[in-house]
């Protein structure tokens, strides 16, 4: 096979490839990590790169521009790869000021945390009592610790016990983890060897986003929060072109579990950082993901989520140690991670059930979690039901033109004002503008629908009376920021194809709401209380949310914003053995409701594609609210 | 720190040493293994090097023999190390044809070896039964194997869970470890990818001698035997001396673990390369050794066995996997250690009371293991009381001028004919003899006794009529074979030291015995059985077990050559869950009585000096055979 060389500019990185290699595998080589959001399989275009004009490869059409996942290298080549990589490093963008607020207050728990340390005393052997050391050292903590049915103790730590015991007296601090049916010991040490290990972190690892706590679990405090995008996204932007990664790449599964392990040892060091911890101090972490993130983070193959009946490796998993795992934090420490009911509702969702509560309440409640999937639960303490829906990661911005996450620079909230054509804005951290994050979208949504700005078909209203609307390129946009103000240093704009994107995820959301309660023979005026998840942002504008038609117009006291559920989930899981145990009641007692194989779930989908919905006797509110609204146009609101 | 070359001969091997390095290091630096067997203490003498005569260092006295770990480098040297070499090597030889005679019948066991493969079907996924994988396993194996508690499985065999699952039709092949409270998955493959494993390997690690069997689990047969001598015997030849070693030498402890895995691994190979196996096709170790021995084969520091009151750092251990305990076998696989009852009592003993079955037996049995340390045990099926004495190597052929294990061309058995001045003997393997294993040496004692050349103090009767008495040197010899006879290489003899080294062995054994009959109220008469096991070799004459005094004196049908009991409770143990559990019991329930607290037993330990004893009437049927004897003495016989 004959070798080409590749030149990636800026910065001449230079790589030589086998002929046919794709430039996308020519760019990995090169170190260069291209945002492949669709998995590489030309759907996205976000891998698009320019070929020098006269050096275009002959086999590839078009101008100079390329999908780097598409063209394959048959001669020598110069490539600019700066719009692609800047685009990859704009989703890879690192949030040290997250904005996962809500998360001062940690769970007290029950003083079974994960992992925990105990004082263990023991009389001194003598010659009436000389039972060998590791009996005495089992005989002393199952006293102090009547619970665990067994202790497991590793061979490094049984080389050292002899000696520790002796020079400490017989009085030592064990440091434990909780696995459920054994009890492993992390360490013995002599006590006022410094202060125990107490932090561990609680993780939610979504498809998009991979959110961090840490957490002193003996005071019960927080001391940090994290989000980042997850890298794993580079090969796709939702589960499905990710399984098909792994199943079709020599490396894929390898790159899937590398490139999210990095995301979750970045969070790790940067939460220990900025605590004045080592990662090393980190001895317990819980971590909530869906069932395709916790398998790849295992490195376990995942073919059959992709497949009907869409069943996932694991349910309940055995706790493992860091090491096993990869995380790189203290290598001995304990990580629990949350069972999945099924491939398409994870652990990420047991632990927003447990969150709530819900499994706890005699009345119907209802979680819906919008994340790259959108999931749903409804029950109480007498049953539980859920379903999954491909919502899509608009919510979390991705896919929208000046869509970011939660984080500094991020519009949280928007509001038009018709009578001066001007935008009340909150932007996270108060400086400049440089995006939108989800719950800055549903308000903008929210705000120009109630200004007749989008009609109810989701389309931009050409006649509209603002100068806000223009013509870019072959779509309309709605102009929320222009450059320079506010100090921004780009025009920030919502376009019609943004739209679009918001409506088909809350299009599906609903019809999934819609399915799953008429399934159950349910109205949604029977449930008492509404939970709404996801990685929107600090502050959901409810009423938004309800005129949207993504959550059912029920009384607006029923509704409550949960937030990032999974990751609070996750560290009530981390402090208390009770939660662990609610947690894989959970997950046994849930039943799955497969929306693909009911009929009418498409049906409901595309009646969800109107502001609020077609049918709009189903949201009274909503109805009774556009009649003030368009009452009062013209009026000067603040 | 100023450097001198060493220069070892013969083969001209250099090492350099900092000034005032020990020539046993610096022999150690150079690869070479002197036979430390003292620990290093300069009392054996076994290290004894030539340091060429002109360039002995100043600080060492005498001519040219110096003991390489008392002496201390401050100069250039040459140094022979010839004679240390020869005798390491024959200290050390290997043993292919090992004389584990009875081993041939494996217990049959109760269908739970330690390790063994059952096939576990499942019904596939289907919408309605969408359980994961794991779950759907674990479910399936608990109905296939309903005993253990709880299933813990290793990440990278859930990384492979999902595809095996699918591409056996879901159903498998399981490998499971019973490790008590927990069975633990070693591997799971679709059926009919060969045999599945079923070959385990029994081990008595003695202080001076290891032996293994290999054996099929599925078929309980055994496919081998070896024996070698403990590679750790370089380092000291008791248990003291090594412990010595780990606490004075700054890689004492790693030495040690490293020499015995050596031995141990060797083994293994042998056994495999036999059978024509690989060591990877090995799946489950049984080991049972004295609690020293079992420290340090898992590199457990052991100070506190040497100090009162001597207590071992495990009782019941866990069940380690192979590659934490660093058996070259499959990396997977189960390794159970036999637990140890206090310092001087071990999972030796413990094994050898499960293999006798005196711990369900209704009558009063008594166990004397004579290795390097004597171990008694007296007991029933309600109750089991043990003790230990430093009997010392002397049975096992250590230390003794022709001694050498019960292997090719030791002398296992002699009769000495008065009126021929003729010895009639036997050689294990049948060819020329090259030295005189325990069996041997307790019939030539006896033999000799019996013709009153050996008196009843032990010493040589130089009035006796025969040739083969001599002087050699400060001591008196008894000639067994003469250079040239029976093809034999050299004169084998034993020496009036090797005569007192038995006699002090025999004597220490039958001091346990009595202070331990007597501190129970027991008298001998009362034993109902007597197992006499060790190392001796596979034919003990019983008879001048008794003559000599080793054993008390009781009917002959009452006693029992238990062989080395050690190997036989360590394969039960191999075969059957039942035989693990009552080891646990064994340990917990056996009571160690120490006997340095006992104010008698160096009282016993002198009268016991004589052959049989001080007191003859103790020995009813050796009081009246050596009247025969005497009343026999110039007839001839066969």
């Amino acid at each position: 096979m004959s070798a080409h060389t590749v030149i990636f500019e800026p910065g001449e990185r230079c790589v030589s490839v086998d002929d046919g290699t794709t430039l996308a595998d020519a760019a990995a080589l090169a170190g260069i990590a291209l945002p492949l959001s669709c998995g590489g399989h030309g759907a996205c275009g976000n891998c698009g790169v320019l070929v020098r004009a006269d050096e275009t490869p002959s086999r590839s059409g078009g101008k100079g521009w390329v999908l780097a996942c598409q063209t394959r290298v048959h001669e020598d080549l110069v490539v600019d790869v700066g719009r692609a990589e800047r685009l990859a490093a704009q989703l890879d963008e690192s949030v040290s000021d997250a904005d996962v607020r809500g998360f001062e207050a940690v769970p007290a728990g029950d003083g079974h945390p994960l992992v925990r340390a105990l004082v263990v005393r023991m009389n001194p052997p003598t010659t009436q009592d000389n039972s060998p050391d590791l009996s005495r050292f089992r005989t002393a903590l199952r006293k102090a610790d009547p619970e665990p049915a067994s202790i497991s103790i590793s061979l490094p730590t049984l080389q050292s016990l002899p000696g520790v015991l002796r020079r400490s007296g017989f009085e030592v601090e064990v440091v434990l983890a909780d696995e459920g049916e054994v009890s492993r010991v992390l360490s013995v040490s002599g006590p006022g060897r410094g202060s125990p290990p107490r932090h561990g972190v609680a993780m939610d690892i979504g498809t998009t986003t991979v959110a961090g706590q840490l957490v002193d679990m003996t005071q019960a405090m927080s001391l940090g929060t994290a989000v980042h995008r997850n890298a794993q996204a580079q090969f796709g932007d939702d589960v499905i072109s990710r399984i098909l990664r792994s199943e079709e790449h020599p490396t894929g599964l390898r790159d899937l579990r590398a490139s999210v392990l990095g995301t979750v040892n970045g969070l790790i060091r940067q939460l220990a950082r900025s605590a004045g911890l080592r990662p090393t101090d980190i001895v317990a972490a819980s971590i909530a993901g869906n069932a395709t993130m916790t398998s790849f983070l295992l490195g376990i193959e995942a073919p059959a989520i992709r497949r009907a009946p869409h069943v996932p490796a694991a349910g309940d998993l055995p706790v493992f140690r860091a090491e096993e795992v990869g995380l790189e934090m203290n290598l001995a420490g304990a990580v629990y991670l949350h069972p999945a009911v099924s491939g398409f509702v994870g652990g990420d969702i047991v632990a927003g059930v447990l969150a709530t509560g819900m499994d706890e309440s005699a009345d119907l409640s209802l979680l819906i979690d919008v994340g790259t999937n959108g999931e749903i639960v409804v029950g109480s303490s007498e049953w539980l039901t859920c379903c999954s829906c491909s919502a899509g990661p608009a919510f979390e911005g991705v896919g929208i033109e000046a869509g970011m996450q939660a984080s500094r620079g991020a519009i949280e909230q928007v509001r038009y004002d018709a009578s001066t054509d001007a935008l009340e804005l909150r932007v996270i951290g108060g400086g400049p503008p440089a995006g939108i994050c989800g719950t800055g979208l549903l308000e903008a949504l929210a705000t120009l629908f109630e200004a007749g700005i989008i009609d109810r078909s989701g389309l931009f209203n050409a006649d509209a009376p603002t100068r806000r609307l223009r013509q870019s390129g072959y779509q309309t946009e709605f102009v929320l920021v222009r450059q320079g103000e506010l100090g921004a240093v780009l025009d920030i704009v919502l376009t019609q194809a943004d739209v679009e994107h918001l409506i088909r995820s809350k299009a599906a959301v609903h019809a999934g709401i819609t399915v799953l309660l008429r399934a159950l023979g349910l109205r949604a005026e029977q449930i008492a209380k509404v939970y709404i998840a996801g990685g929107f942002g600090a502050h959901l504008n409810l009423e938004a949310a309800v005129k949207l038609g993504l959550i059912p117009d029920v009384p607006a006291e029923r509704i409550e914003y949960a937030g990032n559920s999974s990751l609070r989930g996750a560290c009530a899981s981390l402090m208390s053995r009770a939660a662990r145990e609610r947690v894989s009641r959970i997950a046994q007692s849930m039943t799955y409701l497969e929306l693909s194989g009911d009929p009418t779930f498409m049906d409901e989908y595309v009646a969800s594609m109107f502001l609020p919905h077609t049918d709009l006797s189903r949201f009274p509110s909503v109805r009774c609210w556009r009649r003030r609204s368009q009452a009062s146009v013209g009026q000067s609101r603040r």
